[in-house]
């Protein structure tokens, strides 16, 4: 018998406004598990390696019933996110233990015995690439920036991009899709150090949101024949201004709304999708998901990242009590690179 | 010598709200023609018969320089528009005198010759078809309806579909378009007798927005698969709150924004944007042009209308002076059906 700690993050409470840890999500470190006698049921057993922490976790925040478009966490019961982990034992068919696995919709506690593992797929790392790369640039993140550049960009040699969330893990993947194709890019983010790492990822311009004025820098630097948007908001009123006829607008996620959904965006400038005869698409990344796009993206991104050739970053978070801090910090757009909590190095 | 009055409908100012008649443009009578003997050089002598006043015009009423879609009119010059006109002179091989004429610049003057006659087309009435048809339902208005129909609201039967401005004549066809596609048509109009039009063209199910609740409305009635949006501002925010994942934004116009564009629109469901992957079209009418699809809408459309199978209405305002009234009425919404200015009876 070994019986370990099995510590979890729990959703305790629809927050207002940012979500507080300690009060939003609590660290419950009293559950334990049995590793070698907890029943599988044909299921099998996983120890937690890689959680992922992302923005739209804050639309699950809510209250059962509230529209949006995120399945809700559930109250008192662990939170959930994608995770890369380690099969100790195994009842089902498809994995045997060593095994690595990823999955969507995996509870944040240290070990877990997944309803349905067939939600999990394994995963194989490319020499040189650790595994919090595939929580990122060739997880997730990597695949909205890669299958939705590829499904709306309708990109052209000398046309310009703007990106928001420049230095973010889709942000930075966009730049580097965007320059291989050619296109002169414009990136913002909330930092000079952000800054900085759109400058390094390919950006022709970059600047900081909170200290120079979007509008004039796209004012200057326009006009846009795409606009990736990961922000929302006044900036996407902004961006409407400066669009060619016949822009693309590809939205990606608004994170300027998700902590203050009831107050609304005040937008001045929709009459840019009629008259400029604009093309807005959104999307969610598992919509644009198929096994052919699945395939060119693992044999593509991976040796590219590996390489060098595309760059990554990410943010580490150590153990599984500080991921509620790690999910405020997202939030708050203090992260630096992908937010991954590293609850077990193996 | 043959000298007659020329009256014509200047742009005397640009107007803060609401286009004034007498204020914003003013009708000048004191202008003459010589029919006989005014020079051409090159061009065409045409008598204007019908003139078309749409809700667009008020983004042209604008000083030059501010940023829209639309070329602004000219101060002190007569305003200008899509009309139907009778040759009475030709210097140009493509025009014989007699020839019915459609162009998309007129001057609103009663006699007119035109700096560039290759702007105009010959048109033939489909017999039964009266010519204000041809500024509605067979002409700009009806072809925005089909052209944009057919290229984006990828129509499957069953669906549901809500139409703004349902009593209009880019509305009406809509409603008609989507009828004829199998679809469930919710529509909206701001009277009762135009929620009563909406009913008359197929409309499933037509409300009157300035006493029923849009938001309800669409609550009970939708979820929507494809929403035309003619009026922008709240409306469409309500539209986006009840999109089905994957639904088309047709975005024609958004006559709520036009007579107070410094204000904007607070929106409370962009999420829905990327939340529900949408997809949103906006257009202008001369973009989706392509000669294969002014032919297909020449040969089916005038057909129908002639035939009674899709109906049309316009709304006739007799005299030039009296334009500048129509164009208030279009932008506040009291015409019922398309609004034409018959200049001359031929």
């Amino acid at each position: 018998m070994v019986v370990v700690r099995n510590g979890a993050l729990i959703f305790n409470e629809v927050p207002t406004g940012y979500p507080e840890p300690g009060k939003t999500t609590i660290f419950d470190d009293s559950r334990t598990i049995d590793l070698n006698n907890v029943p599988l049921n044909g299921s099998i057993l996983v120890k937690v390696l890689m959680l992922s922490v992302d923005p739209y976790m804050r639309a699950r925040m809510r209250e059962p019933g509230a529209k949006t478009y995120a399945i809700p966490f559930t109250l008192g019961e662990p939170i959930t996110g994608r995770s890369i982990g380690l099969v100790l034992r195994s009842e089902h068919e498809a994995f045997a233990p060593g095994d690595h696995i990823t999955g969507p919709y995996s509870k944040f506690e240290e070990y877990t015995i997944p309803e349905n593992p067939l939600l999990y797929n394994k995963i194989r790392r490319e020499p040189g690439l650790e595994w919090p790369v595939y929580i990122g640039a060739a997880g997730m993140p990597g695949k909205s920036a890669y299958f939705a550049w590829k499904a709306y960009a309708n990109a052209k040699k000398g046309e310009t991009v703007f990106v928001t969330g420049g230095a973010g893990p889709v942000g930075t993947m966009v730049i580097q899709l965007a320059k291989s194709d050619g296109m002169k890019v414009i990136a913002s983010a909330g930092s000079d150090e952000k800054v900085r790492e759109c400058k390094d990822m390919g950006a022709d311009v970059a600047f900081n949101y909170k200290t120079t004025s979007t509008e004039e820098m796209l004012e200057k630097e326009g006009p846009l024949n795409v606009y990736w948007d990961n922000v929302g908001g006044s900036v996407l009123d902004a961006a409407l201004a400066a669009t060619t006829p016949h822009a693309r607008v590809i939205s990606c996620g608004m994170i300027a709304e998700y902590n203050a959904p009831h107050e609304g965006t005040r937008l001045k400038n929709l009459w840019a999708i009629f008259g400029r005869s604009l093309h807005i698409h959104g999307f969610l990344v598992y919509d644009l998901s198929t096994p052919e796009l699945e395939k060119e993206f693992y044999d593509v991104v991976p040796k590219k990242l590996a390489s060098g050739e595309w760059k990554h970053r990410e943010d580490i978070t150590r153990g599984l009590e500080n991921a509620g801090q790690a999910i405020l910090d997202v939030q708050r757009g203090i992260n630096f690179g992908k937010k991954v909590v590293v609850v077990s190095e193996e």
